[in-house]
């Protein structure tokens, strides 16, 4: 089965390049309320479900006795650019519960965003694992490790206590069996399992409801989300699709996108979750369509809904600054009708 | 119509990311050898044709009154990683025509390799056009414009002389009608024209064998072919899929990526040319299908053979150096029988 074109890559008149991918919007009880594509398809949430992997962290009491705030939390959920912010913020995180870098069992990478690596070089100075785009999370990891007394060496290994936390989570929260037979290894070097595209939609709508949860994860649930939408900067950084997609509607959309193409929303005042997975992985893409998607969710309000369509269909333009293109939603999502 | 998967990305045992595309392989008589998916699309071959963009510089005399040899003619056909000998080529080939970098219409861009970018931001430079990865064509467009006494300003321009002379040779090459509602603006800022796949693939098994040309333009395609397998390190750069594929079968493979997923190949010995477009624009896959079809081409050579398997099917490993996956060619590509 072939999955539908939402995303087309124009020059001038002519279509260069195709994006296929799925969709889904559920609400807190799981009911499907808008799909496009192969839901049931086994999916690499990737970094697209860090809010779900920080539960334990605040859930066992570490978020509180660390006195981590809305920021620290954000951190947990990121998949940050490497800023100089986000690498203190990261510092500051481990040094609450007495660690520093050398915890950290992420691995280094010079930033993404070309902007935050170049300053990095001109700088003098050389990536750490505090500059790694999850060191966030695993700060968030350690935390819990120490407040709970659990070794924190080997705390990103399959079987660890802490894993072992966060995969019970992710499988409670999805509704999805988290099976050996679908796990991998992701790039932060943490285990991570494939599970069905609208497993991962029904588990956000959860998140922003709680739809389903004890009292406890639902608190935690809600704090998490709404930390992120309180400081999307350091979900993500500057100019990044996350944290200005977040800003387009202060404290009411939480999105999150994912390496290989994947994105999930939260709307806590709707009861809706979101997954979105691009066959091919491209980020270009899936932030097209979680725009578009938010942008038909809120079809009522025009200044925001025209924001949203003008960040999914945007120019491009080359070295000299000329407009040669658009990357543009097709009608698949453009009409959708999302109720 | 959708076009068969070519490339799956592994996490684990998990297919994570899938690539679509069309792949053919003609004679110089365009008789097709081989194609799977769709040929017919019009397909922007953008940086891919380099090579037959550069025939007006060899046909007009410009190359051989400014003494090019392989390494000026190599990086007239580049897409080059901006690495300091590149740079200093592109300056000495103005130099030659008595221009120098504020003559080049391509634009300024950090270099795309990572290496070679944080290299020059720690050497606390400014990418400046050389470093552009088309300085070279556009340095060798602005020599054709000096030895046939043209004004260079504005040789980047549709409807300049210049630009005529590339389309042309394009058309004429490879046969296909370069319209202007075909017509986009290429990263360099120079027109791009999207032709059927079939004869990008027919125009590169010319390229390779002169089959209809004039014995001018059977000379100069070759000296350009030749000059690109000779010294393919000035095709492209340290590590880069082009010049990895031609060292593998010195002066035998010719092979070019162009932006979006495309790909060219040339091989004089057996009169083939070859195009690839990926659809959804990735390189990853792009440059797996192009060394999977060499690999089938050249079944009958084990080593070379396996070498190009290899190149195609390859682990990842993620910022701890830990494997985490391969990608890898579809059946569809691998049990090819390509004669």
């Amino acid at each position: 089965m072939s999955n539908p074109v939402l995303v087309e890559v124009f020059r001038g008149e002519t279509v260069e390049s195709r994006h296929r991918g799925a969709v889904i919007v559920t609400d807190g009880d799981g009911k499907i309320v808008f799909s496009l594509g192969d839901i049931e398809r086994p999916t690499f949430p990737r970094s697209a479900i860090k809010a779900i992997q920080a539960l334990p962290l605040v859930e066992s009491g570490a978020a509180d006795a660390y006195g981590f705030g809305n920021e620290e939390l954000a951190m947990a959920c990121a998949s940050h650019s490497g800023e100089p912010q986000h690498v203190a913020k990261a510092a500051d995180m481990l040094g609450r519960a007495g660690l520093d870098v050398s915890a950290l069992e992420c691995g280094s990478h010079w930033p993404a965003q070309q902007p935050v690596l170049i300053a990095l070089a001109k700088s003098g100075q050389e990536p750490t694992p505090l500059h790694n785009n999850c060191s966030g999370k695993h700060a968030g990891f350690l935390c819990t490790c120490r407040h709970l007394g659990i070794e924190t060496h080997g705390y990103s290994a399959l079987g660890s206590p802490e894993q072992d936390m966060v995969r019970d989570a992710m499988e409670s929260v999805t509704g999805a069996p988290h099976a050996l037979d679908r796990c991998g290894t992701d790039g932060c070097s943490i285990p991570t399992y494939a599970i069905p595209l609208k497993n991962l939609a029904h588990g956000f709508a959860r998140m922003a409801t709680g739809v389903g949860f004890e009292p406890v994860r639902a608190a935690a649930a809600r704090r998490l989300v709404d930390a992120a939408m309180a400081a999307s900067y350091y979900v993500a950084g500057t100019n990044r699709a996350c944290t200005v997609l977040m800003e387009m509607a202060p404290n009411r959309i939480f999105v999150k996108g994912g390496a290989e193409g994947v994105y999930t929303g939260a709307l806590p005042e709707l009861g809706l979750g979101i997954a979105i997975k691009c066959d091919d992985g491209s980020a270009r893409a899936s932030e097209a369509i979680i725009a578009t998607i938010l942008a038909r969710i809120y079809r009522n309000e025009d200044e925001l809904e025209s924001k949203l369509d003008r960040f999914a269909d945007r120019e491009m333009r080359n070295w000299n600054g000329i407009t040669y293109g658009v990357i543009s939603p097709t009608e698949a999502l453009t009409d959708a009708d999302i109720n």
